[in-house]
């Protein structure tokens, strides 16, 4: 990959050089994660960085913020979309807005739907993550696969097609994507899918943007659950999910665990057992949830 | 507290001075806490720093590691001491060793032991925390405790008493401490007591420390199991503890519930539900497990 870089000028660099840290900083605390190379930089409609780390394989950055490494991607993506996917029979068509690295898609094409359409505002993210990562491992080339570069909620604003279940891989709001933390996006997603999923933020460091979040997502849906998951280059390694739908689902374990068994699905971190026990929340949480 | 400290000579420190960090090194990674001030640094069996942070409180470090925050230690002790003590009715005699900063025994009394010894190697440890910190509570001058200063090994292997309930909160495994996951250390432990918890390091990032632990114990205990918790400033916010027994032992939700509701603790971070949940293990550690 090296010698294909234009951004690269680091290959004559000596052994004993200075060790670069990327830094994403919280509210008095932050990760550092050690750098091998910067492999990609880019000012587009959000700043991209894409760096070869020394524990974590490839890592994606979108304006300061991790979003993927290659290390634990999977531990956020697979509980991003089986979660909501085991949670139905037959999801057949599928809406994913955002996640422009394929990761979410990936994951979604192992249920077999016929139809799977991406909303992507973000062409560069793409580009960029099928040189330098590659974690869809060909799922944006699949056929049953549509990739639209769009603004996500004039998607859902003005779509006529109905979806089984929409899944939001967006990044923490910022210009680009605060539009999907809106109450109209909400209300939008509600008419033309019954069950949703987002990632929510973290509840324990970025409680304005979660509370926000539940708040719109509340009125646009009859039923929103959270549920959480441990996601290590997150911030402070807890993060969260939400799970909306217009009518009331409360799948039994019986019921995720024989889809799972049906389906034949294989995963890093996924499985029934951590499914149910990701909507176990811990006394603050649930406290905070009651409040909002 | 400022004015009594003879370790600090930050009292005339001019607003516009450097920021101060505490970095936890882990592999290929670092978390930085923002300090404001140093209250105490002293080399004892352990070299003991104990710093104001900007967002977690006062934070204990031992050896480098970060011991608690008072923002999180909530998180961390009361999974270590509820998971078991919720598992059995009537834990009236406890042996909590380590867990100098008195967390531990202050979530013990909440089940109304009749007896707890805690025996901690370094009495530095306790002194500092008494001084500066207090997440104890006062439950280290409770009538009910007794506090020993004296290696935890050398009490189990000559102790003639027996425990309801043996609780480990040590530190990772450094000089001091290593004896505390040796193979005879849980041989010693399951003649005195047939329930045991022990906090078991991080599974993501510690595996060395993880696999031996995990190994020695099965070899002092029939039955062993592993939960998982959420600890914000321990390394990558995972973290995991070991339930061991010699009789089998799995309560049911509906027993853990009325205890819950029988003993009425309150709790910030504990509850049946997570008490269940947390014994859900993702597939990556499942495995990892299965291989040990």
């Amino acid at each position: 990959m090296r010698s294909d870089n234009p951004n690269s000028n680091l290959d004559d660099k000596p052994s004993n050089s200075v060790t670069q840290w990327f830094i994403e900083g919280y509210d008095g605390s932050a990760l550092m994660i050690k750098v091998r190379e910067t492999l990609f930089e880019k000012r587009s409609l959000q700043y991209i960085q894409i760096f070869d780390t020394e524990s974590f394989g490839k890592m994606l950055v979108l304006d300061g913020k991790i979003q993927l490494t290659e290390k634990d991607e999977g531990m956020y993506h697979e509980m991003l979309v089986h979660v909501p996917l085991f949670s139905v029979d037959n999801p057949d068509k599928i809406l994913v807005i955002g996640g422009g690295d394929g990761g979410s898609v990936r994951e979604v094409l192992k249920h077999e739907p016929t139809e799977v359409i991406m909303v992507e505002i973000d062409r560069e993210v793409v580009d960029a993550c099928q040189m330098y990562i590659g974690v869809d491992e060909g799922a944006l080339k699949d056929e049953r696969v549509t990739v639209l570069f769009e603004d996500g909620i004039e998607f859902v604003r003005t779509s006529k097609e109905k979806f089984d279940v929409i899944i939001v891989d967006g990044t923490d709001p910022n210009p680009v994507s605060k539009n999907l933390i809106a109450e109209e996006f909400y209300r939008y997603c509600s008419k033309i899918a019954n069950l949703f999923a987002t990632q929510s933020q973290s509840p324990f460091v970025q409680d304005q943007y979660f509370v926000e979040l539940i708040q719109n997502a509340r009125r646009g849906f009859n039923f929103c659950s959270v549920y959480i998951n441990y996601v290590p280059t997150y911030p402070l390694g807890l993060w969260s999910y939400l799970l909306a739908s217009n009518n009331e689902l409360n799948p039994s374990y019986a019921e995720i665990k024989r889809r799972w068994e049906e389906r034949k699905i294989e995963t890093k971190h996924y499985n029934p057992e951590l499914h149910m026990a990701s909507f176990a929340l811990p006394e603050w949480l649930k406290k905070r949830l009651e409040k909002i």
